[in-house]
This record gives C-alpha cells, structure tokens and sequence, in this order.
C-alpha cells in the first residue's frame, strides 16, 4: 500500500516552512522558501509559483506516496472562504502611502495555490487554530472534545475547540481571545488593533516586556534589567533575570500569570475546557508563568469548575508545530471521513 | 399516522410547568404542579412521584399520539450526567443548619423520573441552555449554526451553539457568562457565587437595580426612584421611569447596556456568533437596554467584527419559553436521528 502522506504548511513573515506529515506525526520530509524576499503585494503571485515548485520538488522525493492533502495555517486566515485577508506583516503595499484600501489585500490563497494541484484537497486557517488541531491529532489533546490551545508569542493567539470541533464562528474568525478587554477600554495599554485594554497587551512576550519597565518605573529596587533598553528587550532576558531571583523580573511573571489566570477562569466560564494548553515563545519560561498561572487560574474560578481545568504545555512543542498543525488539518478531516465510511 | 408530541418541562422555584409540544413548537397541551410545595429535601421524592402522575394525565388527554420523549430545563442541571447538583432554591435542607455537606444534595432527575416512563428518552439541561435550543428549533435562531442566548432575569445566563451544537463543556456546565469578571475581584459588586465583579451583578434585573441605587448616591438630581426603597424596588419601575425621561433611569440603563455591550463584544471575539439574542425580564425594557448595549457592543468590537453580529429579541419569548425550550431538547436530537437514518 502507498504510504499516505499530508503537506503542512506554516506561512510566517520571514520563512514559508513545509513538510510531508505521515499518520503518526512524523515530518518526513521538509523544506522551506524565504517569504520576506516576496514581501511586497505585487510579490505575491511570484511567490506562489515560488512555493508551488519547491512543494512539488519536495514530494518529488517521496517515492510511493500519495498526497492526501495540503493544509495551511498562516495569520489572518480563514477556513470557510480559503482566503488571507489584509495580514500585517505580508504582500503590504510597496509604498506605504499606497492610496488602495485594505480591502485589495485579500489574497485567494486555496484557490491560487490550487491552481498548481488540481484534485488535492487544501484547508487553510489561522495559526493558532492550526496549533490547536495539531494538538488535537498529534499532541496532548490527543482524546479530548473540549479544549483551548493559548499560543503565547509576540502577540496572544487562541484556538477553541467544543464538542470535538475546532470553534470557527460564523465568520471564520473565532478564537480571538487576545483581543478581550482585560483593562479598561479608556485608559488601559494600546493595542496594535487600533483599542486599549486587550488581554495581549499584557499577556504575550510584548506585554511583559511592557510590565517590566512599567515595574522599573513604579519600583525602586536594584534590578539588573535596568541596563537593558528598550529596543534591546527580549522576554528571554526576564525569564534569566527571574532565574536569579531579579525582584522585578518575578514581579512581572507574578503580574502576567494573574492576569493570564483571570482570563482563562473567565474562560472556562464559557467554554468549560478539559485542559487548556499553552505554547509559543512566553511559555518556555515553563513554571515562572505557568505556577502563577495556574494559582490564579484557581483562586479566580466559579466554584464548579475548581479543581477540573488542566493546565497543559504543548506536546509538539518541540517538534515543528507549525508544520504539524496545517498536516493536521488535512489528517483530521482524512481520518474522520474513514470512519464515517467504514 | 399517530402525532408525535415532546413534553417541555420547566422547573421554576414556584412552580412546574409542563407541556406536550408538536414538530412546530405548538404548546397542545399544558398543565403544572407547585413546587414550592415540595421545597424541602425530604420532598423531593414526592415531588417526582406528582410530577409523574400530573405528566400520565396530561398524556392521557391526548389520543392519537406518541410521546417521542421528555426534555427538563432546570437550574443546575447537567446533561452528561442527568442530575441536578445542589440547586439554590429546590429541595433544600429544612434546617438551614443542616450539617450534611452540598454533595448529598445531588438529585438524579433523569433516573428517578424515568422509573416512571420506561422505554422514554429524558433529557436535562439547565434553563439557559434549554432556551438556547428552544430559540435553534422554534425561535429567532432556526438555520443559525453559531449563536449565543443571553437570558436576563434574576441573574444572567448564557447557553451558547457553536457548529450548531450545544457548547455544554468537559463537565456539562459550560455558558456561565454571568461569572465573568467585568470589575475587579477585589473591588467590584458582591456576586451570590461568593466572589466580586461578576457580570451578573450588574446586568441583570437585580444588577440594574444595584446601579439605580448607586446612581441615587451619586447623582443629585431628582428623580421618582428616590421615593422607593430597596426591597420594594423592582426592574419594571425602571423601565416606567425611564419612559419618563427620569435621569437617574436613563443613566442606570446607559451603564448597563455599556457593561453588556462591551462583554458581547468580548464574547464575540471567543465565538464569533452570527447573533446573540436576548430573552427575559431585563430585555423586555426592549429599546432601552437594546439600543445601548447594541451601540456599545459595536464601539467596543475588535475591527474584523464590526457590523457583523446580529443583535436580537427572543422569538419564544411570549410563548412558554421553558416548556418549548425542553421539547426542543427532543425534537431537536429526534430530527438529526431521521436525517441520519434518512
């Protein structure tokens, strides 16, 4: 029998990541193109051809397989149309003062790449959902109908998964967790979606960075972030500050789990997940953000769900999540139309 | 062909409605006992022992038909498991100093009634969610795959369908967005779960009222209110002053329709509901709750939402919204099971 194989794909601002995923989740074979060299709108049908052929080139070297499927998690996608619409960091107008509206930068992504595979089926959606349903297939929601994926990079993603199925709204665009109101909308952090108050502004690598030179302002310890400016911050100098007992370093985990588990008791509220699993670059402090996480997690939940919510690390942390997570898209949808037909 | 009918039964802290309900949601036939009768714990066997007398007489009147189950909308009732877990008002111990824990008061709804109706699918959920259904299957939701119901009474409740399924959670009590935080835990309103700053302790008939009377503390005009206290004030008289352009009226439900919009907005950016439909006492003030709420929800949408998302009056709400929300617990899994079988 052929072996079966789905592509993944991961677009991101600076690389375009793919890789053939087998049942088990093991990329077999991967590869990658430059996206910031195609960074431009009129870039973007070059670029598709660009990828096409590096794709084929690279299932070209899987003897006996069949493709089953190609499955895309890429920001600002949405599953129901194929389509990348307006994303931030990609295909922008080449001068910045372009007159067109934003409405121009809607890109037909299925349908456009489709044109190079006829008959192959290919999924697209953002990538936090993409995170969550490789987690569901190949990491540690593997099991679970009732879920939440909170991916913790430079901003604060989220993929909502009840009754077994990934939350997409009537829109597409669910999910959106890092966009509640956790502060006022008047008078709390600025947002890069035009509000104030969002749960990301606090809570992702930015917005910790953000409470740490608050904290420098409003605390008058020693602390060894104070010769660090800006520019040069990175949350990965905060978890090293905090590994030394930095007072202002623990004071900004302390701060970001609080808010982190009033959020996700609120939550739970909603949805009532079996775990809720995090990932992306603030989640590798591990414990630092996890414990207090956790703690207010807890001490801020409804009385029936004390105790019940899990608090997870991504099981495919390691591994190419992104990759994994657009294969799993197309392994979802495979493996359930098997049993649906057995 | 005999006439299929479901039975919808409402179990209020008053009384027990119930009612045989046909496939396009009319009541045929509605009958109920009292509840209040049986309020303490001892009674609680008696009381479904009446129920199901009361349930075989009301059938026995209907000839020509076929039950094709029996569907329960009550408080702190879990459809997984079928029971009803320590409910504020029903079945209560009589001795307030009881020492027996919470845990004992745990009633097995489904099984202790089913001993009376062998053979008859029973269904349980809580009122909200029951609503919920009620609205997918007969009301202002039919076609809709992702909605959320709001239901405005004493508190509030939510039941919330995403790919047109019930969102119940890992545990069955999912939809508690009267409990998120809308002010701070520390500082915000007293909330009868035993914590601070839930939404429910300022939108609902009684959060409503707790703003009236804030705003007699901090406002000086006059107004008719100030002339009623607290334990005689009702959410009606708002409505009545505020017909009259009463400041203090106004102003109470300017505040509420803020606090709601803005937990819609965020409620949108889980969910991305198609609508979101309100139902129960608060939300027959109509407009004066609609309209603020309606254009707070709409400043406060993250960009991608605006616009989108329908807000709506129940379509049940002048008919019996719990019996026909518990019939359409069985209709509505009675119909997929024909589309399935089909």
């Amino acid at each position: 029998m052929m072996k079966k194989l789905a592509m993944g794909i991961d677009i991101g601002g600076t690389n375009t990541a793919f890789g053939l995923v087998d049942e088990d989740g093991n990329v077999v074979a991967e590869s990658k193109i430059s996206t910031e060299k195609f960074r431009y709108f009129d870039d973007y049908k070059p670029y598709i051809e660009t990828l096409a052929a590096a794709m084929k080139e690279l299932i070209s070297t899987q003897a006996d397989c069949t493709l089953i499927g190609i499955g895309i998690g890429a920001p600002n996608a949405n599953i129901h149309s194929g389509k990348i619409e307006t994303p931030a960091n990609l295909w922008k107008f080449e001068n910045p003062a372009d007159p067109r509206p934003d409405t121009i930068r809607i890109f037909n992504f299925v349908e456009d790449l489709g044109k190079y595979f006829e008959g192959i089926k290919i999924m697209i959606t953002n990538d936090a959902n993409a995170a969550a349903i490789g987690e569901m297939v190949f990491g540690n929601a593997r099991g679970m109908k009732d879920f939440a994926m909170i991916t913790l990079g430079t901003g604060l993603g989220s993929g909502i998964v009840c009754n077994g199925e990934m939350v997409y709204g009537s829109d597409g665009f669910a999910g959106e967790y890092g966009h509640i109101a956790v502060e006022s909308r008047q008078t709390g952090r600025q947002c890069g979606c035009g509000r104030r108050g969002c749960l990301e502004t606090y809570v992702s690598a930015t917005g910790i960075k953000r409470t740490a030179f608050e904290l420098m302002a409003t605390m008058t310890c020693d602390s060894e972030l104070r010769s660090i400016p800006y520019d040069k911050f990175e949350a990965k100098m905060l978890s090293d500050a905090a590994k030394n007992n930095d007072p202002i370093a623990l004071e900004a985990f302390e701060r970001t789990g609080r808010i982190l588990g009033e959020a996700l008791a609120d939550l739970t509220a909603v949805t009532s997940p079996e775990a809720i699993i995090l990932f992306g670059g603030l989640a590798n402090a591990g414990n630092l953000i996890v414990e207090p996480t956790h703690r207010h997690m807890e001490a801020n939940q409804l009385g029936v769900f004390k105790g019940k919510v899990k608090l997870l690390m991504s099981g495919i942390q390691d591994k190419n999540v992104a990759i994994l997570g657009g294969a799993a898209l197309i392994w979802k949808q495979y493996l359930e139309s098997v049993i649906e037909n057995y």
